[in-house]
């Protein structure tokens, strides 16, 4: 049950290992460097295996900040028409919208536009003001997959400002795993889809982002302090719902499947909220 | 020290009592109706006194979300010259942004244009998903004062939406007092001012809202769920820096001084970050 989940583990054979003898939840302070490290400590065939297949929950626990940024692929810019903006479009999405990477997505009441978007998720581990590219990718605990899922009238027609359509209990999925930065060799080199009903509907890859994972964090670092525990969704491909011609939304029953290269695939059906 | 404030209460003779021994911090847990009916059956002079003038954190810990609302005065509306939006403009303000009530306010590097909001905040003590304005009040936990710091560059020139103008670290003073939602007989009937170095820039009330604090959290529940802990900043009456002519900003070694009737009194120095 959400709020009862439990930290574990993918051992090397790929088994689940529960961790909460060690630590209650994978938040700020497991993510710290010190936390990662000494969770790298421990010999993973010496934690319990779990059986069987149970719900994952989100793979960050008390995230503080669910930043986002829009429009940030040449080629889903170009798709939609769209300039490429001078600076990261930055907006957020509220924390209580995170679930788990398989729970299922709800349509709010009164929608008719609810849409996708595959997004390679970055997760801060280290405190991050005024800093640079250079150093930016330093300040990384993990990466992970997240569904930012949007609803498209709620986001541009209801009195401005986007956060009213992309912040849905459960438009926020997140995982199956955070996967730590020194196993993405290159976060600028990733592939990443996403299916509906079996049809593929995004194709793409983190190399066509307009502004690197780098210059993204370096930049919200200008107007506002990261702390470990705070997740940033880097813009997604083309293919979304509304790029569609004609724009095709979800619709209760749809199952949605997901994935970013080396990250895990996330599968949510659709129910009506 | 910043995370390391001890809660506390005043007493009827205007005391600050401690209350470490009884609860953490004031958070979504003591903000539930169970929690303030424990904190209510307490005797406030069986608690410790704290003497001598200790700093004062904001008045509610582990804020989930601070939401905030654009243009909801109609005379503030009138200054600047804007029609009144259709529905609330919903914004967010980072939570890494909330500091105490007389903590320094930080002018981020490279503004010009960084600016005050004295604002009525509200803070929820229910989980709120689609409720009805006339069940809304019921979901208060309390009342405070917000200055919602601005920095006009930021906001509305920087690539788009309003959030990266809104979270700087000390963009969001909360306090002095969260005050119970049973001491605030009409949350509609508050007188609110805030000065710049004695001079009195902002005069207003909450009757000149123009969406109620009711209205307010019956519609953000319709796009996201509240939660116990979440605070609202309901808009800003006229006389902002910007509606100035000539506009007038602050500067280094400004004094900002705000309240809202009967919620306490905020004061800021304004540094250079």
């Amino acid at each position: 049950m959400p709020g009862e989940e439990r930290p574990g583990l993918i051992d090397e054979a790929g088994a689940l290992r529960d961790l909460s003898s060690h630590v209650g939840t994978i938040d700020s302070k497991a993510l710290r460097p010190e936390g990662l490290a000494a969770l790298r400590a421990l010999d993973p065939l010496s934690l319990p295996e779990v059986r069987g297949n149970p719900r994952l929950g989100p793979c960050v626990g008390n995230v503080g900040k669910l930043l986002a940024i829009g429009l940030n692929y040449s080629d889903h810019a170009a798709e939609t028409g769209m300039a490429l903006p001078e600076e990261p479009i930055v907006f957020s999405k509220a924390t209580s919208c995170i679930s788990g990477p398989n729970d299922p997505v709800q349509i709010p009441r009164g929608s008719q536009k609810a849409d996708w978007e595959v997004e390679l998720g970055v997760v801060i581990g280290m405190t991050a003001k005024y800093i640079s590219p250079a150093q930016a990718l330093a300040h990384v605990a993990g990466y992970c997959v997240v569904n930012d899922v949007s609803e498209r009238d709620f986001q541009t027609a209801r009195s401005g400002q986007w956060i009213k359509g992309k912040s849905h209990d459960t438009f926020g999925p997140l995982g199956p795993w955070l996967v730590t930065a020194d196993e993405v060799s290159d976060p600028q080199d990733l592939d990443m889809w996403l299916d509906v009903n079996g049809t593929r509907m995004q194709t793409g890859s983190t190399a066509t982002m307009h502004f690197s994972v780098a210059e993204i964090i370096a930049h919200l670092s200008q107007f506002m302090t990261l702390h470990p525990g705070d997740v940033i969704a880097t813009g997604t491909p083309p293919g979304v719902g509304m790029g569609q011609k004609p724009p095709v939304f979800l619709r209760e029953g749809d199952v949605m499947e997901l994935s970013v290269e080396g990250l895990g695939v996330q599968q949510q059906t659709v129910v009506q909220a």
